[in-house]
């Protein structure tokens, strides 16, 4: 079992299957308290974690800042638009002079894919990847398992679906690798242009030329966001054609077994992606997702930070 | 008496009498403790209060903050520019979201009349309004009727007079039912263009036609903010001319009672609604009310989140 | 010894040799604290410490935050951008309304010089001068000669040059009236635009008229922030210019003595006031600046909220 005590979390690539069970198994008493009235345990009192996002995020960041405060944790955050950036400091300089504050944590969302595993050999905190570019994000992937295991009681075999823009997505990166990882049956659908090369070769999935063949009796149909932002690029047609193309409605929800669920990392593009009825019914675990994204993040802080450490032994 | 613990609160219709001075009575104990050096009880410890603001604040935002530190809640903080809501979310999902974390109330501010009701009947947390529209503001209400019962030792019966733009004030709207509810005298004056119709049938209040006949003989003179982007409208003539027509100067300020005090919602515009000499003059209570509105923001936060709940029964 | 319990800090300017002797004292105890897993002692609880920044920093804003939570204070933070100075309220109408809502200390950074000194005579707060204008920083100061301390274990007759734009520099101004307090031997350069002239007859310097006459010798080289906002007043050639004829590289640090050290107050420039090689080389005590920053701001709260009020009779 990988050892986290001390380490950093960069990316789900390097988690071996234990350690990622490890992180469920914790997080699942997390979630129960807070659950709780009093949402709050001290095992992280006077730890300091500093969250600092380079990209606007609201779940994200409160996510993290939550699941700090319910471990008695002191947070700060920082928000680049009116920082030091605005000087023209660089992000190592930054990240160097807060570490010299002495923190614990630093938990940080980069537009540039790599920027948390250049910090992360540069200074003192333990550095926690909240989404780097087109790279990883792998305290979502880990909340997605999560969620997958606590609906259907096992991952290995689990024939799971992600469909959407695979080519920009960090979520799908960083699902691809833990879904490897456990042993689930992945298969994955996109647009044509959206489609990056070698999927199958480098994570073992099966690259569905259809999305009803992606749909066809999976048992967790995981949809990615849209970029609104790739339109200009020119690889989307209209957000009207995408949703007509390729959104899930209750149509094409109704090809996933009867068993099935819909996961969503959000925030979702309403009409897009998802139509609002699938979006908010019975089968959407949207929300679940949520809430145990404070538990796994818990989960992450509290094993990176040493509270682990002897069970770990 | 209105049972609070578990409940919103959205506006002062719908409190009676008697949850009025429940509010009142359980905030003079509060206000006692922020004068303390140690400025702090551990009533809701892990609990977790959320301010979400869609218009910009800093007092109504900065004392429901520390309101919710004194009790030893956890706080978080959401100001819409550079939230989620850059990405296109809806009021509905961002708060669904957020809820799905598990917070024990969100504390709301949104240019729309009805927003909180509207999240209210949709998430688990409690909703409290910190101003929706041109809808309710019902803790300032609650602070004003404080401060007036604080100094003139009751509040059925006292003279009081609401001058100012009556027809975007949420502020107005929230104090006249208040006062109604807890049988005060109310007068109000506005010019022409700012006096919606129907005020005397539906609060029973007295509509002046001039600004002496509210001014006379009243114990509480309340002035509203003005909205400098209601220039625009044409629905006002020039600050200047503003000022001197309906401004409060000293002069203005001696025709209410001899005992009589000023109160003013801040943010104050210097020389328009209030000359300097009588915003910083003796009978002005407006920091009273900022004051006092920590002490009714922790009775709030105390009472609904079931702090009170045997109390109650 | 002047009394620090109860008093603002607004500048070094007042504080005699024995008091600065004792916020070092104090702070060497804090830095400790800071660097346990722990990080966190109970001295402040039920405080409540407010930053209001009316210009962007990163480092100087967390590090009081750091220094308040570590001393188990409340923390709230007013930036300017989004809160009600945008409705037209005046500095002193905000802060006389937030005071009203029982402040412990309010710390300020603004723009116009003699801004905290304004608030320090109208608020109840302890107002603590995070930097006003061109005129003072002392916790930069503070900070600055507790690292010297540290370095040489003496501040009396060490040779000391500041180097850069002396003319805007707040942080400059602080350290030559401390470093004057402690009897440090100071020498200045300047370019000619960026000297204000008098300083050898205020401070008691000696004002270089070249780079290398302040080198010499020197045991601290301390060099200034260049704000690039000067170029567009005539001031500065270019910063390319400037690099090369005042920037600090490895042969213009050789010229200070072989035990020398060098400081910056941040955020550097990057190859414009100092080479990357330097400022990242063996004899910066940059970071140690920073770390130092952190336990020099926890004793000035201490010392000021009354924790050492016993001590000091």
């Amino acid at each position: 079992m990988t050892r986290l005590a001390g380490q950093h979390l960069l990316g789900m690539r390097g988690l071996d299957r234990d350690t990622i069970y490890r992180i469920l198994d914790t997080a699942t008493g997390f979630r129960d308290i807070s659950r709780r009235t009093i949402k709050k345990v001290p095992t992280l009192r006077g730890r300091v974690v500093l969250t600092i996002f380079y990209e606007p995020s609201t779940r994200t960041r409160m996510s993290f800042e939550l699941a700090a405060k319910r471990l008695s944790a002191d947070t700060a955050a920082i928000q680049v638009a009116g920082s030091a950036a605005q000087k023209g400091e660089t992000l190592l300089d930054t990240a160097q002079n807060l570490d010299a504050m002495q923190l614990d944590a630093v938990v940080i969302r980069h537009g540039a894919s790599g920027a948390p595993h250049f910090l992360a050999e540069r200074i003192k905190a333990r550095v926690i990847n909240a989404g780097d570019g087109q790279h990883e994000h792998p305290t979502q992937a880990l909340l997605d398992l999560y969620t997958m295991r606590e609906h259907f009681g096992r991952l290995e075999g689990l024939e799971v679906s992600i469909v959407g823009d695979l080519l920009h997505s960090r979520v799908a990166r960083s699902n691809l690798i833990g879904l490897a990882t456990v042993g689930a049956k992945v298969r994955v659908f996109a647009p044509r242009t959206l489609l990056p090369p070698g999927l199958a070769e480098t994570y073992g999935c099966t690259v569905c030329t259809t999305l009803d063949e992606a749909l066809e009796g999976a048992r967790v149909l995981m949809t990615l966001r849209l970029q609104k932002e790739r339109m200009t690029s020119g690889l989307l047609p209209s957000l009207r054609e995408y949703a007509r193309e390729y959104g899930i409605n209750a149509e094409r929800l109704a090809k996933i077994r009867p068993d099935g669920v819909l996961m969503h990392p959000g925030p979702v593009n309403r009409g897009v992606e998802l139509s609002p009825e699938v979006m908010d019914g019975p089968r959407s675990v949207i929300l679940a997702q949520v809430e145990n994204g404070v538990a796994v993040r818990m989960a992450v802080l509290y094993l990176i930070l040493g509270g682990g450490e002897e069970a770990a032994s």
